[in-house]
């Protein structure tokens, strides 16, 4: 008997469980509604600006010289005067002077504003310099070399709109326009758990049959990414400390991401304690690998999620990047442009089961290009390390040939 | 006469400038061995391994269950037994059993532990369970549903090289063979300095002639997502303080960033001052825009390296981009790989310069499309905030056609 004829008869393993896309769908509907908070600037990068940032004046806000050289009238020139009589050196940084006569000029520099009755700039490379006098060696254009004032923003114009990302160049806007202090949308508070008895602390020797923490490790690391700094906790696989430990959790924190816990193995009681909190399963088991036992519940009276992904590695992994992300930029407002690549080789789907397949890309010629990594099944993190991404494989039934398009979903 | 004209008899304003390919080179000639540091784990993220990371027993450590089910000696299936007593049930965690007779099984949690003498394990879905006994509704294949021990990896198998990122992903492996500190490559410490009177606090309102600082803060935030927190300094244009200070902050810090006082003006004191110190001029002057007059040093008795920017916010930043991070990656021993993105208009390049173009990016179908972002100069903040990067257009006569292919620096 082939897979494909087990597939077909539906067997009991892929009973009660809802489609990738369905499960997507289902945790971007159950969003939170944070708020904002106000935080000094440099705080706020890589948050989302919750305000609109105006021009607290023009921009530049006054007429600057782009160049360094000197500074004239140009009805002199139209007079076809090419000597000026300098009458003083103008820096940025000093208030504005001006100039006494169309026949002389100030020297100026990049940067400085330009000085009253004067309209035009001529570079150095432009002049001889000499004697207190500039002559001009090239006829100039009126008004040229002058960055002019509001020519970039009028003072009260919105330059940098609510919900816009604060990269570094915003971070130079925002000082710009004298924003010490920037309201950004509030992140989500969040709580990393460790489930499972086998598990003990990264300092300690493990016996044979324990292996040491890392999805919750792995999981910090990927938050501080995304500048959430989470608690991590862990829960010894006991009923009544695990109903008391996420009580607690759930009043602390927005969300809690769960890691192991929710096989249907006899000693996970999380989806039990998760139900008797008031906690609803919105889905058990998704149509995937890795990841199928991802167990995702929303509790509607104090509005917290909970993401309850499986033990192994790779599958929190996935899960991780799959679901959390999108579902954040979801709270936060944002739009994540999906990422597609092109697959250098052919593919077999799986005819129930989306498939995440770990990859490892390369750029050439503007295309983004991808090879699979052999991982050896959802316990292997080393592989997981030596990838950069998921691919998105949609059930099928019929390989799909190389140099296809697929979803990528890079790794932080 | 045309602008193309002008440049053909080589104007002075072109002369002493090195090309924008010379110029990287020189730049990357000069990284520094700074050694590299014990951190504690999750510090360690983004940053770049300075060990190889050895398995320090197998992976997994034992032949572990990848289902939920049975666990049977296959045995029992060569002699047509299909009903078997369950002894016990195994979680993750525990320690190994003994299966004491090959009629009996084990019911097994994922992640647990082979019991000694089992050799097969049945996922739930494929058995009935009652009374103490598990029938097989399928006949098993031997050895299936086992993780075997150190099939992932060996015991003292590299499965981390030293150089790599240690991204989330590698996080999670560090702390599964126990590294609670990892050696990484020492980050530079670096000093982000801006010069000039007219810069005041962005706390400040500015007078007319007056703009708040801006390039230091973008600086800072951009530096901070390469986990460099600079330290940030402000030198007025005077000669005895500008000299005083750099000195103090050439013995502190292995990079000195500054922003502004690098133009002919002559209130730019900076390059006299860094010579005076002993910082060699490596090139002043690139044939670029924006960026032209940067300034880049190198003092090499105490082996300290001085990027000196012009101050306009987009010549730092872009210069920030091309050369600071491929230095640091140089540095830190690591290949950036270049982007490259297809640019959708068509673009003149300029007969003399260098141009790095402010671009939005954009995917599509596996590869990545970017269209110019109109700036107004090299003053210009805002637009720079709208961009997503920039593309290098190398010098050159003719218009280059639509759907040709660029380097893409990306910014952060």
């Amino acid at each position: 008997m082939t897979d494909k004829q087990v597939f077909k008869v539906n067997p009991p393993q892929f009973k009660n469980m809802i489609s990738f896309e369905e499960a997507f769908k289902k945790v971007l509907d159950h969003p939170l509604s944070l708020g904002d908070e106000r935080v000094t600037l440099l705080q706020g990068t890589g948050n989302i600006l919750a305000e609109d940032i105006k021009a607290d004046r023009d921009f530049p806000p006054f007429d600057r010289s782009t160049k360094d050289g000197i500074a004239i009238n140009f009805s002199a020139i139209e007079r076809e005067i090419d000597r000026f009589k300098i009458e003083g050196t103008l820096s940025a940084g000093m208030a504005q002077q001006t100039l006494s006569s169309d026949t002389n000029c100030f020297e100026i520099m990049t940067g400085a504003i330009l000085p009253k009755d004067a309209d035009t700039i001529i570079m150095y490379e432009e002049t001889d310099i000499g004697n207190g006098w500039a002559i001009l060696s090239k006829t100039p254009t009126k008004g040229q070399n002058i960055h002019a004032k509001g020519s970039d923003e009028k003072a009260g114009a919105v330059i940098v709109e609510k919900g816009t990302k604060i990269t570094a160049a915003v971070i130079g806007v925002l000082a710009s326009v004298g924003k010490t202090e920037v309201l950004v949308q509030k992140l989500p508070k969040v709580c990393v758990i460790s489930t499972g008895n086998e598990l003990v602390e990264v300092s300690e020797t493990p016996l044979p049959h324990q292996i040491r923490k890392s999805n919750t490790l792995s999981l910090a690391a990927a938050l501080e990414k995304v500048n959430i700094t989470p608690t991590r906790l862990h829960l010894a696989d006991n009923r009544t400390i695990i109903a008391k430990e996420l009580q607690k959790a759930l009043t602390e924190y927005d969300v809690l991401m769960l890691s192991g816990g929710v096989s249907k193995g006899k000693f996970d009681f999380i989806p039990d304690a998760m139900e008797a909190l008031g906690v609803q399963k919105v889905f058990h088991h998704v149509a995937q690998r890795p990841g199928k036992p991802f167990w995702f519940g929303f509790q509607a009276a104090e509005r917290k999620v909970v993401f309850s992904f499986p033990g192994n590695p790779v599958s929190t992994f996935a899960n991780y990047h799959v679901y959390f992300l999108p579902w954040l930029a979801k709270v936060l407002g944002i739009e994540i442009e999906k990422h597609t690549v092109i697959l250098e080789e052919p593919v077999q789907p799986h005819p129930r089961l989306t498939l995440f397949l770990q990859v490892r890309t390369e750029w050439r010629k503007g295309s983004f290009y991808a090879k699979l990594v052999q991982g050896n099944g959802s316990g292997d993190l080393v592989s997981l390390a030596k990838a950069d991404g998921f691919i998105c494989v949609p059930k099928g039934e019929t390989q799909i040939s190389e140099r296809n398009v697929f979803w990528f979903i890079p790794c932080v």
